[in-house]
């Protein structure tokens, strides 16, 4: 996608965001939007171009930092409920609850009795959150090996992504298939007919973010809903089961 | 039990209470208390009873109000949860998340679908909080019609009770069916391996506040505990298996 | 004063604070009661009387702990802001922005800088908070060096007050000059027009309960009121004016 | 300035701008810059340029909306003092505690006392926050009124603005005479030593954005600084000095 359809396209679909969050609020809906995936994958991307003209009091983005030494102490899912939407809210995890299966796990920064917890817990605290009300809509943003590599390096030269490089990301590249691994553990177990997942395949940033938002609007109905612009991409954004069905491959 | 014999008990369990904490504070423990039972049936006068010479840092009493604008418009658990104890402490809820089962169903606060919701999801709820290392006990309070009467006109008259009143209060009485009905629908569905619910007869305020300190404590091992103060009175103090197998009986 | 004269007055004390609660949720008032003093000065055991038949929905008892590694990098009175009572609140202080000048001071845990800066920001502070429309009604509770010695070493023995015993008390005796210079400096500096600080005898507990209840009173209006209750004694109860003028004298 | 120019210059400013926050993180500065001025003046703008790159963990915007229940009933200053930011952070705020002293007297949201009182206690709030260690910088973004009518009229038209207009928007030019006399008050009456005013001529977005950066940076030392970059448009950005001594003006 040539540059200049990219921003006519990304345009167009912000204003379809605009239309859905007046829905949001008119209706009372409480949007949960979380976004997993690798280092680089391109979360950061694609939730600025969602909230950018979207009202600030009204949409959240929630990257929770290392924990403090109370939260520790608490509950695991208690400092993610609090950020919580409320009715007329939208809300964007940049990573989740699911830290406990990615990044603690292959850091070890979890037991394994802690990580196995998480593991038996998560479908049952997700399917009473919907119940109780939320959209909860799961992505798993996919890069390949190359492409992240490509985009670490990128990051460690471009003297205004600074704050992007951590030490955990210095270890991606070596810790690949422990990621991976994770991540197919991760997928297989929480993928459940109340909180499915949705890959989106992220090596071209620009179909992804186009893509995900297509895909994120197409679920809802809403006044002066432009149709015609949700189609997306069934290459880029697909269910987790074209993945478990062997019609889609994960990067390796 | 005559009111010195009562001091002197409740002095002595007083002294477990302490070591309790201690050992709840040195091992890290999680402990959720929750107290449910109509108007007037004791949860202020035996909540007083345990925290009265506990570490205030430690534990906390949570009586949480009428629910703010927000609170109404978020998850309907996410005020709860903001309350649950971290390591080492002890929280003490006045009433909980089944305020929904009870007042808000008598009085029709909630509506139907909203009930319908709470009763589904409340057992997944508490077997991940469980899962997840609370420790919670279940205690529900059961007072006859008679004793609640007789209750409620003394607090009416009583300068230093004022604050107890409410127009809920009120209605106690004119309502002591549906409430009834209320609790039988509440502890039969929600009465679970994982969260069980212990009854405690309390139209005799000394031996149910001294019962059900008993029972608790005696769910736990720590440092000095001296056993045999905590035998409970298996008349006052029953899991509710008892009332579902036709051997106890709740209030009419 | 003997015990039973003691339990009448207090409970005719107590339903006065019923009334004036009732006339601060009418009014609106946002009432901010301070205790200072040295450790078993008798803080929490008048704390405990005043709210003990209050509405705990609208009183709060404020006795914050070490800060977090969070609050320890914020802005100073930022931890006490938060807990400020709202329209209607009664919130007791138990201990306060003055532990700087305090425990803070004495047991090098702030520097000199860190108290000169506390010492030249808090009149001002005060004064905002007065102006801000908060009722700030300051109590320094005053004890003897052997009374204190007393009370530390009962505490010691006393199974149930396991929880008041820190290291920070073990030093109370060794340190009494210290704090006592503390003191002095903390009550001239900090006893300004909008701000008073009122000073309470407290070696003789009865007395010093009564005593400081029926002075918080006296400063209200409120319906039903019985003046007669509330002439303080002024020899256990006075503001620091008497102090620095040398009509009464501090624990030395 | 041209387009081309103008992304080159806030590129280098925001190089500069990363380098300044890794120098607030490692001295553990806390760095409130406050941003007032009347709707569509562009205080969204130059806040989205300086946050653009800039770790979001250590940025935060608060662009507080209207007060909840219990905000109102609380300490005026209290919601502000809550979002102070803790060491190593910087804080943006979009709108201030000085809407009390603009849209809330222009819009009759306060009494005459509550603006009184605010103007009374301003100066010394700020006083001990800038005393209790954060530095405060003060922007008044100065805009024409020709200048506003357009931008308020693009604005309903885009449908990428439309969260941006409110019922108070519309009256920004009716009322244009009273936002003028309000801001004449607050400037006069809070421009003091401690915590002096700034103001930034708008009419030009670009240059009112790159020269805002520039004033910002030029207020601190820090690594790798190019103070070369940073000489800020004496037309464009000065002290309210200025103003007072007839020698700029503010749009009329």
């Amino acid at each position: 996608m040539d540059k200049k359809t990219y921003k006519a396209t990304l345009e167009a679909l912000q204003i379809e965001l605009v239309k859905f969050q007046r829905h949001v609020i008119a209706d009372g809906l409480r949007v949960l939007v979380l976004l997993e995936g690798r280092d680089a994958a391109g979360k950061d991307g694609v939730i600025k171009r969602i909230v950018e003209h979207m009202s600030p009091r009204d949409t959240r983005v929630v990257a929770l930092g290392v924990p403090s030494d109370r939260e520790r102490k608490s509950w695991y899912y208690q400092r993610y409920v609090e950020e919580f939407p409320a009715e007329g809210e939208i809300a964007l995890f940049n990573r989740s609850w699911y830290n406990r299966a990615g990044v603690e796990r292959v850091m070890g920064y979890a037991t394994e009795e802690e990580q196995r917890l998480f593991m038996e817990t998560v479908a049952d605290f997700e399917r009473i959150v919907v119940h109780g009300g939320v959209s909860l809509i799961k992505y798993y943003l996919d890069i390949s090996r190359e492409e992240q590599a490509e985009r670490l390096g990128e990051r460690r030269d471009d003297p205004l992504k600074q704050w992007k490089n951590s030490p955990v990301d210095a270890q991606a590249q070596d810790l690949w298939d422990e990621y991976s691994a994770a991540r197919d553990a991760m997928l297989v177990s929480t993928h459940r007919p109340a909180a499915p997942w949705t890959i989106v395949k992220t090596d071209d940033k620009r179909t992804a973010r186009i893509n995900l938002i297509r895909d994120l609007l197409s679920r809802f109905e809403y006044d002066g809903r432009d149709g015609s612009l949700l189609d997306a991409d069934p290459d880029v954004v697909f269910r987790y089961d074209q993945v478990a069905d062997g019609k889609a491959e994960l990067s390796k």
